[in-house]
């Protein structure tokens, strides 16, 4: 039996324990046995191996539920340009050239990043392919995650056999680790009989290959900009009265094992349907402002009941993965623009990107809190800081005052994944080194094409 | 002679100059000599002590314009709650009790967090006491720094003798490093006749104590939320029919000189007057969005041709000091609000934290850029993190990406004041054991007469 005792440090367990000062967590196994003061557990559970957090504070592992973990390779390659712009002209045609063992690279450095920033489960939506994929690559890093297959009416007979691979080589595969999803692109790129067919996939895939305490679930863009439902008239011909949520109710899709990411340009139908049919949202700030999308309705969201989760979108429209900083921009941007100090307090931000984020993942009989019976997902942050000093009040620091970089040790279903910053399951210089090469490599093909037109 | 080579990194010099790979910066006596190529500055000062920035890119100091640097005490004292209960509830009442020897320690605080953080120059409003106070701590941290004394009606006689003291004991001193500004603290704190009285002090001051090369500017807060008019309406029945930078134009008291801090609730007419007087503006971004005041028509501020620098303000309404996330709020804040990507590219954000900020104090002769004459104020950012991979673009990665922590030395005025993130000047162990002291002790007091009352 593999042992653990963390020791000695602030335990913020997001459960209905609360912060323990001088506490202590138990895990054997992978799994929390044990959440209480030191002075007790430290009796209780001596000869177990110790990992000592004197001056740290140890949270649940921070669950980022929107992800395209693979896009790192193109972070800062293209900004401050018009988003069909930035599209058309540097993200589509660089990604055209896109091969397995790119995915699979990208998605490393993008699961090092993670993890070197507290973050222990990503959703991440991407292109599965043969000869290398996002989930290869969490499963090396130590990663928990969802892997998605992003899905576009144009490529249904790849995005069929994409999806039943997935489903049967990765769901519920690393000890429970990865997860797999099945992910309609967007309404404006998947057609009304397309999205039908997906929902039915995901049902047949999860008889199939999913359960109750690992479901298949669904992750798409919803109402990520005001101009979707022009784009929907465009491309299929169907013409949206309502908001377009209420167009993807009117197709029967909508369930709880739907992950709705980003929500800015919803109406106030939209709002009641999505809690009706227990919808999640992930909630991407930095992305909404980056790309000039707008800001989401969260706290109409919150109040009508939605859960609400948050995520980083990809590392190219963000451009980092710092869960960290997403907490701080959902804390301050509601206040600003609703001009209200009390909306989104920190204790709210903080639950929004751990118990919350696992709850959008039907993920929470198993993480986003620090619980007996739960699986040992856990960040310790070092708060012997400038900028962390002098402590009042531990959950304010961690969501107005931390970094990612702030992270000390990381545990992933109770293995250490990072200690003392030090990556343990990959060499990050590597992935550094492969991630330039693969960058280099790719921006020489595009090159190539482009010189033979 | 002191003499120094930074050799091998990447220089982003903000200047004419651009962007030299393979750079390197040759320094004598504090003082620019020489920047270009590496391999020739290799040749031309073989035997300078050498710093190797191989990987790294190196950028001018960043200017933080903005803050109240002893205020680290109470960063996470109360948050989340309407600003007037803030500040009467929770800031005012223990801001009684803080004494020379805590302003000097929370400074202490900020300055060591700050230069952690690749900053160089701070722009600070506080009480000047006896006893203690800022321009001590920045001195012994070595950080260049404007060290204000904030005045109020309620307390003309003791500002007229801090004003005095502060000018005579700091200005130009340690080497030129420490610089003295008078900081009326606001419009509504501030009486008409009171205002026009400092203008003619800070003139008075400026010709005993400044110079051309270094003179003593006027720094206050201007316009943070639109409630204003009514409370300077209630506080000397002064009814004002246009904005706040209208006001005090009709005073006479703008200039040049003036650098006017969150310029949220502008109207047209204050934008063309800004411009008109060459006001300086500081933007905090981060405090404004957390304080709920809004946001700054920043976009419309530089269309007008007003100069926009950038500020954190204080540690306790931000929660912290950090130059990088103030640059990256600033940069997707303003294309979300306005939906418009291409609005505050990064590299005019860079420019904003170093030699607009610069130019805001007055000080862009001797800092801001990367220039043979000028003083050697510099970041070295280590590029070689997950989150700064791959690269395409120094500048986006600056602004969108890197983080406080990514800083690995910084020099002001030649001086290496951190290396490989150790501060070279002071021991931040016993900073940090001083400021949780210093902040158990405020609170007893606090406590103690609340127990008496």
């Amino acid at each position: 039996m593999t042992t653990l005792r963390i020791d000695g440090g602030t335990v913020v367990t997001m459960s209905h324990k609360g912060i323990i000062r001088n506490g202590a967590i138990v895990i054997e196994n992978g799994c929390i046995v044990d959440v209480g003061k030191s002075a007790e557990l430290k009796r209780k559970y001596s000869g177990y191996e110790k990992i000592n957090a004197k001056g740290k504070v140890v949270i649940p592992g921070l669950v980022n539920t929107h992800q395209h973990a693979a896009m790192s390779l193109l972070r800062g390659y293209a900004d401050d340009c018009p988003l069909n712009e930035w599209l058309e002209k540097w993200i589509w045609p660089l990604e055209k050239h896109i091969t397995g063992r790119d995915i699979y690279v990208g998605a490393l450095l993008t699961a090092v990043d993670s993890i070197m920033g507290g973050t222990t489960t990503v959703n991440t939506m991407y292109h599965y392919m043969e000869g290398g994929n996002e989930a290869q690559a969490f499963a090396e890093a130590g990663l928990r995650g969802v892997i998605g297959h992003v899905c576009f009416s144009w490529r249904k007979k790849e995005d069929r056999k994409a999806l039943r691979n997935l489903a049967k080589d990765w769901h519920n595969r690393e000890n429970g680790l990865i997860r797999v999803s099945v992910d309609p692109h967007a309404a404006y790129t998947v057609d009304p009989e397309y999205m039908k067919e997906l929902r039915e996939t995901t049902k047949k895939l999860d008889e199939k290959y999913g359960s109750p305490n690992s479901p298949i679930i669904w992750h798409m863009h919803v109402a990520e900009t005001q101009d979707e439902p022009e784009k929907i008239q465009q491309a299929f011909n169907v013409s949206i009265r309502g908001g377009i949520v209420e167009y993807l109710d009117s197709l029967g899709v909508l369930g709880k094992d739907v992950i709705a990411t980003h929500c800015v340009a919803l109406t106030q139908r939209d709002i009641k349907i999505l809690k009706e049919r227990e919808v999640k949202v992930s909630h991407n700030p930095v992305s909404n402002l980056k790309l000039a999308s707008g800001v989401s309705p969260v706290p109409s969201l919150i109040k009508a009941g939605v859960t609400v989760a948050l995520g980083t979108d990809s590392p190219c429209s963000n451009n980092d993965t710092d869960m960290f900083g997403v907490m701080k921009t959902t804390a301050i941007l509601h206040k600003g623009i609703h001009k209200d100090p009390t909306l989104m307090p920190a204790e709210q931000v903080l639950r929004m990107a751990t118990i919350e984020g696992a709850k959008a993942l039907l993920w929470d009989k198993q993480i986003g809190s620090i619980e007996i019976g739960k699986n040992a997902d856990l960040a310790i942050v070092d708060f012997k800081k400038p900028h962390l000093c002098p402590l009042f009040n531990e959950i304010s620091h961690l969501v107005y005052s931390a970094r990612a970089s702030d992270v000390d040790t990381v545990l992933i279903n109770g293995k250490i994944v990072m200690e003392n910053r030090e990556i343990t399951t990959i060499d990050v210089h590597k992935v550094l080194e492969m991630a330039e090469k693969t960058k280099e490599k790719l921006l020489a093909r595009l090159e190539s094409t482009t010189n033979n037109l």
